[in-house]
């Protein structure tokens, strides 16, 4: 065919087929507009809005911000307007609407990173209802109140460091000291609330098992209880304790208070502090059911993002998701599924506003939020 | 420079650069020898030993059999040289040597797939020590005697599903019906739990919070109950149940089994059910202190993989690891993280063989089993 | 709603969906059967028989076998029952049905691996029908011939190694007098191509644009002459030579040939040895076209994944396609593109068989060959 | 063990193992400062400088812009300082001082999308010195002249775009139209290049494989061509034409572009115009060794990749690095690997400034562009 003097039809129809007429509602591709002032040293929301029809991920990262709008702003009836058993879920502090529900989920990392500023900003100002962390999230916000995080490299040779007694987390750095003022801090909270719980089920007997029943500690009470006494204003703990917003951790166990707890059960032995999760299941599920609106921004995977899709399955589906993680759905894990994977469960309904930003959640939640829950400062009280 | 008649020093000193002596201990890359008639349809074992000069992922491959080998293979001293406090961790069961306690840990997406009949092969034949799992992981392998899960597609779309009831996974799909079945299934087990819960508390009293009370309902021990109460060889828990196998999953509310107790939380009400994870966590940390050599094989990430981690902690880290996952290490999460990472915890010794193999475990898992546990049939008794 | 003592609807309508009956034709999924003997140190073909219904990327790698049987197992017509201008393409060299023409891209770093042994394997015996390759796969095959590459670590800090002069590609290490044998093998090669092309145009003038002029080398050329002149059976270029196969490699001077040309062009100076890729672009277009049918397995992406795809879409679309590669869509790529995109171009026909193995290559393709190409020995001759 | 009183020593030494004093110079992670009112609605210059101790990729963003300001700050000799050979590379167009020579590199999909306006930007405004692209980055900058590219949907099935004629680009689409455009105006353009290379090789004869022979059309030589003809202020070419900044494309045919020159062969029959890469791999080279500096900005990998790190080479490595991409570096590709990857051949100086940003480009490049090249206006003229 090399010898050829004519153009095959076959090569030219393939290659130069017609496409139907443009539909009107399409929407053209377009960047950033450097003849505007406004491009220089954008600002946040300015570079979000830029980003809306710039394709890939850029657009999925506007997208987000656009939908974490949609869901904070979002407002519905005044209670006066409800009947009783409708006043359930959020309602505006000011003009008593109600408010979206928002479940927010995280990974450990982050808060051992510099987000862990973030996230407080949105505790300490009520942007947020509920939280879901793993155990890290959880014991590494009070270990900062002791002590700092470092920064470090991801290529440290263990070795080296675990003579040092540094560990690592990617780029980070946690000494081990940091762990032991951790043990030092919170033993002496287990004793206090081992004999809580002893007293209440002395008190308690057969109604024990009873859904209120103070002898029952559960992982988000025991989390509530380190944050009111850390005190301590740069914790989320401490402003999640103080805005009453319940963080759940189910594997509470899975870290540094586990250790922690482990080790308080030979101290106490032979009695061992009781630690039960099924009174927390009911209580994420029942606020997921309760909200008017519920909304997700899922921080990272694994549990943290199951949690929080399976509380919202209660309510047959969030309203709003908002996914930011570096997982995929290749090897079938919920950690890489993407929101329509979640639809197809009941998790997030069919007609919600989704996105998934597939990015390292360093690299953008300080924009997203820059450019939302912080576009403008809140009012001081 | 273009007009240049004459190459520069600076190119050919950088280009050419003369290298150091090959040291004498370094090893060849190489393939498969297709001279060979082993090369044709190769077996397990065949193909694994030929990927191990391969380089990328075929050697870590190929370093995850040899290590996976080296941890079941290992024998120590005969249980009748060991003084008293040093019979601890596992035996052979014919000769009782000591033998490496191996930790798996596996997600729930697994037991959906086609992998769940190979799980159950290496806690079937006591292969495993200990499971660490989530909660779909446990629940799953349930519903799988109730009924089928389905191949899909990863492209469905999700609002389709939910209109059908077809829960997606990856590219599996699950009834909802199965769901149902697994509701019918579990309520009456939990009613005869709560039961004797009731009865443990009501006959304890203050003791109730003791070690080894029967008031207490660990996940592990629920987990061991539905393996006994299902009594179906195909499953994993069955065997678990049967071999005394441990299967803990400390965040055990995070899925159906969640759904199923919140549900009961009515049902019983104002009665609860209580789940504690204290014991749990003694428990798994116990069997890493006890073990004479501890090995982990983490498929997966997430919580499943920092549990394992952070039971071997205990005992200054594990003797062999093998993580096979698609997780990345650039964002800072567990999930991603080399099995450097976990040497500096301490999680994970420094001379210890360790590998990570990057790869859906799917993929590559059915292989390694068929070149380790299952290069051979094991005997029948 | 914690208080209440009955389970809303919302719920458990949420939860207890039903599901439509399941449809007669899903299949279910399943696993090895260890009740079979060959369930032990199976081999490559029952392990990808096993994997079919196993589901996530085990199922995908299952059918990359399957379409591969399908596309070099195809025999159409007899050359004698078609018209002259229809026998283009493949034929069996035994009973000259029209086969299926195979194009195979790889990139570089799995010719520095141990797969470049089967890589040569289906060279050598004409598994395949034309390749495309990046400049270093290429070149690394000549490399070889004349001194080894050898295993490293992912981790070995780069300046220590460019101190010794050792070269890392992943966890492989090249001596950097590889290259410097490169050229002193490489260097008269081009000096007698020049002599070559001056005489052709000096012979050929005006006519030197001429398709088929002699004074026209391509990168296709010269790749073919080095396979000639290397004269190794070890090499992948000696059996494109040998079998006339031919290497597409527009980007031919992206790699250590480039700075030999590079080199090469002071010493000749003011002459230039020139190579066009026009020709080439021909050359390979034409190929699609004259193919009775299209295949394509694609191993890793960039510009050879492209490249094949785009010589297909002369045709209006490929057959069958089988991509194995690590990249994923999220950001746009060509190299993450889904099979599906390739189809939305006219790339991929819609009804072919297509599938995306997202893995190391190293990790799959010496299993999927021995699965297929290599499942019995070929004939020797 | 479970009945054990006592912590054994084993897990409270490793638990708490004393770690060494933290060394003077450890950084500690923190993050943004909300307590500032440059907190709220940040501005780029605000936010990156926020993420630079936040740890992860949000590190690495931030020393990616720190890099990027110092390659585009440094300022060496006065030209008139120097030997007259010594004068190479590029100076300041004010004082006349050296400056980096900034190779930038970037794939197809980023013309596709909004970027190609901050791509456009920086061409426009001198402030790159070469750049290196794929086929598709060439040709899409002249298409997007002609017609736009439009918003679409990663999801969107393959079949039903064909048959309309839309083909997708992830989450993009270009109408089949466009490249029938494209086509209708290049097509007369290679008519006139052929002539011209028809005359020069008439006039030339045996000096046509001179270095500065006219009867040589490169690809760089044709994209210069393409962009004086586009003439069109939107376009990357246009700017990079009238700023004589060259653009690299060795695989210049493995695109529409290549569609084009197969169609012209067959108009143009027996001639073929004639492109040659040797000549460009000499001048890039060249390029690089002339730099007084040399900075690499490479968005993407594969090709474009590889071509700019190994013209660096030439000057035994660049000065700085900074690359954005999401590969990994676990199967070996060169598109995956790390920058210290480089520094083992040379391609990157061990004691360069150097980072890689694991993301989409479309999520951080006008993030980066805004905090850095457009932190403020430039200068009108």
């Amino acid at each position: 065919m090399n010898g050829l003097g004519e153009l095959p039809n076959l090569a030219s129809d393939a290659v130069l087929k017609q496409s139907v007429p443009v539909p009107k509602d399409f929407v053209e591709v377009e960047g950033i507009d450097y003849s505007q002032d406004a491009a220089y040293n954008m600002t946040a929301t300015d570079l979000i809005s830029s980003m809306s029809h710039m394709g890939f991920q850029a657009s999925n990262l506007s997208q987000a911000c656009h939908i974490i709008d949609e869901m904070r702003q979002w407002r519905g009836k005044r209670k006066s307007e409800l009947a009783e058993h409708e006043q359930t879920g959020e309602f505006d502090e000011q003009d008593e609407r109600q408010k979206t529900t928002i479940f927010m989920g995280y990974t450990s990392n982050l808060i051992s990173s510099g987000l862990r500023d973030t996230l407080r900003y949105l505790v300490q100002h009520k942007m947020v209802s509920a939280i879901v962390a793993t155990a890290g999230g959880v014991e590494e916000d009070i270990i900062k109140c002791l002590a700092p995080t470092y920064m470090g490299d991801f290529t440290l040779p263990g070795k080296g460091l675990r003579d040092q007694g540094m560990n690592r987390i990617g780029n980070l750095l946690v000494p081990n000291d940091n762990y032991c003022k951790f043990e030092e801090w919170i033993i002496p909270i287990f004793n206090t609330l081992l004999e809580e719980q002893q007293e209440a089920l002395a008190k308690e007997g057969a109604s024990a098992l009873d859904a209120n029943s103070p002898a029952v500690l559960t992982p988000s009470k025991l989390i509530d209880r380190l944050g009111k006494e850390i005190n301590d204003e740069s914790s989320v703990l401490y402003w999640a304790h103080k805005n009453q917003i319940p963080i759940f951790c189910p594997a509470l166990t899975d870290g540094s208070i586990g250790d922690m707890l482990f080790f308080h059960t030979f101290k106490s032995s032979p009695q061992q502090l009781r630690l039960d999760i099924v009174a927390d299941i009911r209580k994420i599920n029942s606020m997921a059911m309760a909200a008017s609106r519920a909304g997700m921004i899922i921080l990272g995977g694994g549990l943290i993002k199951h949690h929080i899709c399976n509380a919202c399955l209660m309510r047959n589906g969030a309203d709003y998701a908002v996914y930011i993680n570096t997982g995929q759905e290749f090897d079938g894990s919920d950690a890489g599924a993407r929101p329509d994977e979640a639809i197809s469960w009941g998790k997030i309904r069919a007609d919600a506003s989704s996105v998934k930003v597939y990015a390292d959640v360093s690299l953008v939640f300080p924009l997203i939020v820059a450019a939302t829950f912080a576009a403008t400062r809140p009012a001081t009280k």
